[in-house]
This record gives structure tokens, C-alpha cells and sequence, in this order.
């Protein structure tokens, strides 16, 4: 194809945001513009910051509120629609699934977050598992923030040696910073085994028995997910750390370096400037890697506002296609979102 | 032996108000006194419930702080070993050691906490797991609050059908309610693999192979432990159950019925009515045990607080001895605590 | 009247079961019985202690769903007014409105918590602060817990010289030990001034003028309210002082003593082996009363769970009528609560 | 003086790393480099962004240290103090008063931050209130983070109407995200009255009576100060809301725009992509502005990691001095620093 691929975001909330810095820095894609229903504090920004994308009203009526806000709106959903190849659906659980039919209507292709539910899409998709079942498809939905950084985690262990079984323990952030319509307060709250992003594990890379056990937290910066592996062959942990390190989507981090928690993670893209302190990269604890017996055990830190931009990127150039092959598509993603 | 066994408790803090009040509801011990250096809110409440025991001067000079308060002194850390068959010392890490000299030349048994270090005592001890190593021995020194709860899920486990390895993730509460001078604020925070607890596994039960992962949470009602077992027979969940539920010492709880976080089971210890909201058993879910192929997978949880006094008693019966096999001397502790 | 007044209490939850307890120790009153809807923690460990007192269904088809639960209900919600003179409903905000029916229909009195709308009641009460408007009225609806706690303090200087104005801060705990329906996560949420607590206590001492502000905190373990009051006449911090020491609803603590945080005192009600760790004496810190110019300014803890207990019983005194005067009332209430 | 002011920075932390990314932007200032004593996370950040700015070893043998890590080292602290005109001391507490030793000696002047002990100042200074009097001096220090943002706050309404007094809650985050050498958990922690913002406060606008209360809470994300102020004058809430409009260093938002907390700020600052997610400005709330008969009551958001940035920016400004006149430089500042 020629020119760039004409992207639209539809929700410009915690991951809309996101997406929406992750595509603008994609030079083989141009970001048309975001959509949203009402003057939130991210779209309040975005004009504080001089609109340097557009901004589209995401539903009829949506338009007088914004403006109302003193916030120029470029148009209607239907308008954003009429401009773009590929809209990446950010909006609440639930809405993605209406807004699909509009997707379908004008001949739009999409991706949908993981919050929305499975059968919005013709394929559930992670871009380093399965990027091929997604070649040319056009519905995707990307697997959740914890589920994306679990795979990744798996899946570059099975590439060295083949994944048998794993068990997880998700010690999972209950909220994003500054929420407040969501919470927990001194608890530690547990769900039934199994979690769901074991399952959904077992749906991306069949070929692995998974299960685990969820636990919220009263915390923001991030997810933790220890991991119990039964590889299919031996391994030791410098291997393990090779992979890891090889991997443009998984930092290595040391405790002794001062990388003692999950925030530190969130501290350190504060102090790389990153913008919204964002990070695509899981975390891999240097010192928490271990085995007992054959099993390996180790620890992964999710950050749940970034971690699946890259992989919804891929989503796009499997989709269109731009790519074909996952690993030249992963590596543009890479590249472009400056992970090497 | 003749009459009731005499104890007295050094350190009045969390867990020496627990030893305290757990002694007393021994009909075959009489508890003469506690020990502390200062009026602290635990000595302050002692007196306004008109001192229901006698409080002595843990070392000289904190009789007068300690009266100065307006709170009457039974007499000197001597005094109260001149009184005493064994000690249960419970002052912080490290003056435990210190005790000890005091204990040997006063020809005192002596059973310390966790905190104290591991040479401090003849036998690293679980009332279940190796009550027999005990039985007559001077100075015995308990597992930690965390181990303590984790040997009797796991023991209990290999007695049921054998234990091979066990894996677990340590969820662990930071502080306990009202500390100021520790405590985690929206962070999880990470220590290198293996941690301790699972290292004093393998100590007290050397047939099990194990390791695990600690991650610190900004909560104060109870740790959560997730395990990850394999067994030496195959097991199903039933039989799992029902050995869970046929321990004194574990209370199977549900999901369903509303015991959705570690604080739920405080929350029910206050609606008991239980002595500062304390509860003895470490709880598991039901709907959080499954398995993963041959793995039996669950989690459990730790009431830090009071967890280690019914296997803290178990050790007076050993040492003294009271009773020479493991079974008789832990229905006892039960029956008088209440759990059964 | 002759007998000891017959109480019943509707709603067994956070406030209910404290509502239970306090009645259960006024000599001069019989608990009949607690209604709830289902076999939540609180009626299953009612059950587990032994059923102390009867409970009842509070709807039609909630007995199946208890004695499902293997717990035995003695009658529906008409059984238990057929026996009371008086209902504490405690049920949650909106259903004490559809019981007022029912209590009208049988001629219950009735008081209700501050969670129920006002038109519930005849009078918006306080024990101390206006005992005597209630006195043979049927509907009585309590003020809340900041509120009757902030009144109390409020009350007393108001009794030592006249208080002109009051300006508060309400540092607000957000839920309740191991509530997992609603929490904050490292934030403090922010409310528009005034705050309905000044309001409602300019509604019970009218020549108070009133208002503040209050933030939502993160926190469990009870409120804590800073107060600017300017008094009518000039007073110094000794006399303030005594008035509170003097007191019985009100605790002087002292940060030197260990009372250190709100938590503080939840902890000493727990080595006071206070039934649930129950606190009903509202807090002040010594070393936290001072002066700017003629304001006085000081700060209170309000242990939300029980802080609403002596007042509600006050609230039976005056309905029925058990004592025309305030001062004879309160003062049965503080004696057979243990306050003094 | 002719050329560009030469500053550099002694202490790269959470404060070190904010006022050298503020230095960095005065047009009229030149960032030499920064000092500290470890390969910290903020010093990789540096080393990751590509190193913008030279960094000098802060003591002897801490080049070891920080190479060892693989990141470059420019020189030694004496080698910094060779090339500057100013030096932002961000040192940990203390310290600071030893390296002014080392500026005395090499005729450097220093402005220090509020952790510093007084005495290592020729000023307390605040930009906005005392500009004046730290013209051309030698040693300055800051106030604290919670009392420049108060001091703002307040001077603004005294050059509005004049303020006889002022009596302030201080609801104080008790770490920054990621920290884990301090934090707090389920605790409202209190203090003694008055708390030292007010006491300094005094210092630096000594016609103003203060006192005030501090209140610990487990937040990270920003303090928030309530306050209750006599003026000398009537005023309404329009000339408050205008004065507070007007200012460039404070932000006025509204609840109803979704500004519901201390962590919407933060938020805020992040879809910004401010660096960081700093913020300078403190936050008032309109709808959180009222009045008690005279007395205005409002509350700030002190966004404690960069909001005393400015004024120590000013400080320069003031030493050197570059600009006599308070209006003068603090225009500058704020224009250079973004803030209009």
C-alpha cells in the first residue's frame, strides 16, 4: 500500500491516551484524531497543550459539552470514520461492542482493548504469540494489560525452551492513580482460581496448561505476576536472563539497583521524562529469578497504563496488513516506540 | 509433674499480650506474670482493665516508668523468674539473646519468637511438624508468623498424600494496625528469591523441597500465601478439603459466604468477639484451591497476630515436657483455645 | 412504665451489631432480638458464639436463604415487633424509611441512624445536645457519626463558655475494616464546602454558626476532625481541658503516651479487649489543643463504628420515656456502657 | 553582570532532579551540572536520556561508584564549584550545611531547600513574600514544600485585603510514590500543635498570627492544607476566586471538571506530559472556597515535588542578584518556567 495508515482513537481515557502517542510516533501511520464523550481531565490537556491532534465528538449531543468546556471539537465519530483505515477502540467495556457496528457500517477495520468482550473480534490477539492468525483480519482484540505482559513473559521462555505448565500469582494494582471510582482500602481482596488471564493464556498458546490465582491490592504503579514454569527442557537462569535482556518489550531490573517495587518502575519513566511517566516494557527482577527443581520461578512487574501500545500496534499492521511477518511488524513497533 | 505448669512472658507487645492471654486459658499452666520495659499502650490497657495479671520490670530502672504512669510494678525481671517453669520470651529481635543468659543461670526453660536468631535456641520448632525434637529440650525457638502458618498447610498436605516441592508467593502485610514506625505507602515492594520462610520450611520439614517469592503490600490484617504443591500422590480437591476442614488449627472459608479478603476473617474474629479480634486458625478459600495437571494449587491466610500461640504453647508442653507425643500435647492447646 | 423496655434492632450490620451489644448491657432494657436479610459474616458469627440473642427474617424469603446457611431464625420482622416497644433500625440508608410503615402500622417507636433521610423522624437528635426536644416523640433519627461525635465536642465547650463559631476539617476514613464495596487508593478525594456535618450540627444548636470542609482519606481506622471554634468567652487551655477530661463520652489521649494516630486508639480498644475492638468515647489529643488569639483550636477521633452507640440508647430513653431529663438519662446510658 | 548566571546542583534527588530541569529552562541561566554521591535511579535516568547535563562526583570515592555502574562521571564537586556562580543545595538534610563549607571557601553562593537546619542561611525566603530582603545576600534558604505553597496562598489574599490570621489543617502525603524507606500504612499519623509551617510562616510574614495542625495520611500524590483566615478586610468569594485566577503560580480548578482530588493534579499533570509529571502551581478548588461569617475558609493541593522550584529559582534571581525588583523576577521565572 501507499502513504501512511490512517489511524483513529475512539475513547481517550487511561489507554486512548496512550494509543494515541504510541501511533503519533509511528512514521508509517498518521494519527487522524481521538474521540471522546465529554470534557475529562485528559481531553481538558489535550487542549491545554494546543490540540496537537484533533479531537472528534464519540457520540450526537457530545459535541455541546465540549465545546461548552471551551474545547474545539473537529467533528463527529462519524466524521473521524469517514478519515481513517483502522480505529483502535478504547472505549469503556461494553461500548466497543456498539461502536462496532458503525466499524462494520463503513467498512472500518478495528482493534479493541481486552476489557471488551471476545466475540467483538475475529481474532484475540497478541502480537508476539499470534500475529500471524491476525494477518489480514478485521476485527482484533488485544488481550488485557496483565494477560499482554503475562504472554510476553511465556511466551520468550517457550521460544528458549518450550512451556509445559505454568502457575501465576497476580498480585494485581486495584486502580489507576487519581481514581477515585474504584479502590480498596487495607484489603487484600481474592478471587476464585482460576484467574481469567490464565485462561486466556491457555486460549493465545494452547500448547501450555495454565492457572493461577488473582489478588488485589491497594496499589497503583503496576501489577506484579510471579510465575511458576515446568519447561520442556532444562534450563539455567543465565539463559533465562539472555532471553529476557534480548527482548525489546522486557527490561531487566536489579534490586540492588534500586529497583525495589513496582513504583520504582513507575519513578524511573518519571525520571526518564517519559511522557504521562509511561513504560512499555514489563520488568524482570534480576534477583528474583529462581528454580525449584526444574521449575522456573520468577517475577514480572505489569505497568497496566502502557504495556499493551506496542502490542496494539502490531495489531494494526497485521490487520491492514502492513506486515505479513510478525517478527519485521514487531520490529517497526519496536523501533518506532524507541524499545530496542 | 504435680500442680500447673508456671509461665511468664517477656515483652508485652503484639504477640506477648496474645502468649498471655493464650496461657491463661490453659487449665494446666498458670500464668505469673509479664515483663515490659515502658508504659506502652498494651501495659497502659493491662492496668485500666485492673491488671488481671501482674506486670514486673523487664530490666532495671523501667520501674519507675513504668510507675510513673500511675501503673503498679509486681517486682524485677528476676522476681519473676524466681516464680517461673519457663519463660515465652517475645521482646524484640535480638534481646532475646540477651534473656537467654538470664534464663540459663536461673536454670529457666525458655521458648523465643521468630524474630530472635536461630542459634538462640536447641530446637527450631513447629507444635505439628517436629513436636518430637522438642520433647524435653531448654530452649526452643518458634518459626515465624508467616512459616508457622505455611508448615501447617504444607504438613498438613504431606500427611495427606506425601508433599515432593512446594513454590509459594508471599502477599505480606507490611505493619500491623496503628504502627507508625514501619510501613508501605501505594508500593509493592519486591526481595530476592528464595525467601526465609521458605528456606525454615525446608529446615523444620528436610524432605520438602521449596522456594518462594516475598512482596511486601501496604495492608495491616493478615498475609496471604499462595502455594504451589507437589504432591507425591495424585489428590483431589474433596480430599484436600476435608483434611483442611478436620484441622483444629485451619478454618475453611468461602468466598461465597462473604470471606472475600484477608480482612474479612478479622472483621469476623471482631464479630466473634474474640480477645483483640484475634484468631488462631490460618484460613484457606475454598474456591481458591484447583490444580494445575498434578499441582495442587491454593492459597492460605495468616492472622499475624495470633497465628503462632496455639504452636508457642504446644513448645511449653514439649520442653517441660507436659506430654511426650505430639497428638496428645496439641489436643490440649486446641481444646483450651477453643478450637476443635 | 413498669419492666425493663423491650428493644429490637433491624439491620445487623456495622452499626447493628453495636447497637445488639450496647443494649444487651443497659440493665433496664431487654434485647429481644436483631433482624437481618441474609447470613452475612456478622449472623454467621453470631451463630458461631451461640445465638447470645434471637434473630429474626427482616424480609419475606430471607429466612430460606439463612437457615440454608444452617443458622436458625426465630420469626419474621412482625414476630420481632410483635414484641418491642422500641425498633434501632439500622438498616441501610433508604429501607429504615419503607420500615417506618411498619413501625407506624404496629405502633413501634422507632430511631433511626444518620444514614435515613430526615423527614424519617420526629426529631433529629443528640443525646446531650438536645435530649429534652425528644422526650415521648416516636421517631427519632440520629445524627451521624462525625456528627454526633463532633456535637459532643462541641456541646462541651459550648457548656464551658459559649460557642460562637466553629469551623471544621473532616479528615474522613473512607470504608470500614475489610469492606471491599468501596475504598480509595492513594488519594484523598475532595468535597465542596460546607460539609453536611456543619450543617447538621447548626441544625442541633442553632446559635452555632458553622462550616468546613472535609477530605476522604485512604484509611479505616476512624475520623479525625480539626476544629476552629471561636468561643463567647475567653478561655485557656487547662480549663478545656478538665471540661473534657470531665466528660464520660469523651477520651483525653496524650501523643507522648503512644497515642500517636487515629489507629492508636483502635489498637487500645483492642488490648482492652473491648468487645470487636469497640471504642464509644470519641478521642482528643492533649498535646493538640491550642490557640490562635481567642480561637480555640483542637482536633477529635471518632471510632466510626461505635461512636453512635451511647447516643442512640440515649435515644431510647427519651422516645419512650424513660428519664424526662437529660442528665439522668445520659448518665444510665454511660454507667451501663462502662463509661465514667 | 554580563553573560549567563552558571548554577549547579548538589544532590540529584527527588528535589535535584526538579530544580535542575527548571534551571535548564531560564533563558537566562546556564545549568553547569549536577552532583551526587550514587548510580541512584534518577542518576541512570540521566544516563539513559544520554546525559543532556554533565554529572560530578558529590564526595570523594563516589566516582567509583557511579563508573562502576558504566555511567560517566564529569569531574569532582570541587571541580562544579570551579565553574558556577550559584549552587542549589538539594542535599539530604544536613548535609548541606557541611558542603556550605566548601562554597564559603570557594566564594559560591548557595540557596538551600527547607530541610536545611536555619541557621545555614542569611534568609528565610519566599519569592513572592520577601523578595526583598534576600537582594544580593549570600545563603538562602527555602521554606519547606507544604509552606511555600501556603505562603502563596496567603500572601496573595493579604495583598488582596491584608490577613490578621490564619489557621491551617495540614493533611501531609507522607512519602513520594516509591519510596520505601518511609510510608505509612491505614494510619492517620498526628502531630503536636502548632505544626512548622505555621511557625514559619510567622517568620516570614510576621504581621500574621499562625498556628495550625499536621495530620500524616498514606497518600503520595500531594498535600492538601485547609484553611480558615481572618481578614482585615470584608472580601467575597469573586475577588478570591480573582485574585487566586490572576496569580501565575497558583492553578484554580473545579471539582466538577473532574479535579475530585490531590492525585487529579497529578493526573493532570501527566496527560500534560509535563516532565516528571511535575507541577508547579498549587491547586485551589473553587467550590471548596467559603466564608464563616468574616473568616474566609479554602483549601490548596501543594504538589510537593516541584512546587517550591519556582521560588527557589526566584532565590537565584535574588542572590546574584540578577533583578532588584521582586515583580521583575518572578516574571521571569514564571515566564521562563511556562507558568502565564
Amino acid at each position: 500500500m501507499s502513504g501512511k495508515v490512517k489511524v483513529g482513537v475512539a475513547g481517550y481515557g487511561v489507554i486512548g491516551t496512550r494509543l494515541a502517542g504510541g501511533v503519533a510516533r509511528q512514521e508509517d501511520m498518521e494519527l487522524i484524531g481521538v474521540a471522546d464523550v465529554a470534557p475529562t481531565l485528559a481531553v481538558r490537556a489535550l487542549h491545554e497543550r494546543g490540540m496537537p491532534y484533533p479531537l472528534f465528538a464519540a457520540v450526537p449531543g457530545s459535541e455541546d459539552a465540549i465545546t461548552g468546556a471551551g474545547i474545539p471539537v473537529s467533528g463527529s465519530f462519524e466524521d473521524l470514520l469517514g478519515e481513517v483505515d483502522v480505529m483502535l477502540d478504547a472505549a469503556p467495556g461494553g461500548i466497543g461492542a456498539k461502536n462496532k457496528e458503525r466499524y462494520v457500517a463503513r467498512g472500518v477495520k478495528a482493534v479493541f482493548q481486552g476489557g471488551e468482550a471476545g466475540e467483538v473480534a475475529d481474532v484475540f490477539f497478541h502480537g508476539y504469540a499470534n500475529y500471524e492468525k491476525a494477518v489480514g483480519k478485521d476485527y482484533l482484540k488485544l488481550t488485557s494489560c496483565n494477560t499482554t505482559g503475562l504472554i510476553r513473559a511465556v511466551h520468550a521462555v517457550d521460544e528458549l525452551v518450550g512451556v509445559e505448565k505454568v502457575t501465576i500469582t497476580i498480585i494485581r494494582r486495584v486502580a489507576d492513580p487519581g481514581d477515585t471510582h474504584r479502590g480498596l482500602t487495607n484489603v487484600l481482596m481474592v478471587e476464585a482460581i482460576p484467574n481469567h488471564q490464565a485462561v486466556d493464556l491457555m486460549h493465545i498458546m494452547p500448547h501450555v496448561q495454565a492457572t493461577g490465582i488473582l489478588v488485589h491490592t491497594p496499589v497503583t504503579h503496576g501489577h506484579i505476576i510471579t510465575l511458576v514454569v515446568t519447561p520442556k527442557k532444562n534450563v539455567d537462569k543465565n539463559a533465562v536472563l539472555e532471553a529476557f535482556r534480548a527482548h525489546p518489550r522486557v527490561r531487566v531490573v536489579s534490586i540492588d539497583d534500586g529497583f525495589d517495587s513496582n513504583a520504582s518502575l513507575f519513578q524511573y519513566a518519571r525520571y526518564l521524562e517519559s511522557p504521562r511517566a509511561d513504560m512499555y516494557e514489563i520488568g524482570v527482577w534480576e534477583e528474583m529469578i529462581g528454580f525449584n527443581g526444574d521449575d522456573l520461578v520468577f517475577a514480572i512487574n505489569i505497568p497496566q497504563e502502557a504495556v499493551t501500545i506496542p502490542e496494539t500496534i502490531d495489531a494494526i499492521r497485521a490487520a491492514v496488513p502492513m506486515q505479513k511477518e510478525r517478527d519485521e511488524a514487531v520490529a517497526l513497533t519496536n523501533r518506532y516506540l524507541g524499545m530496542s
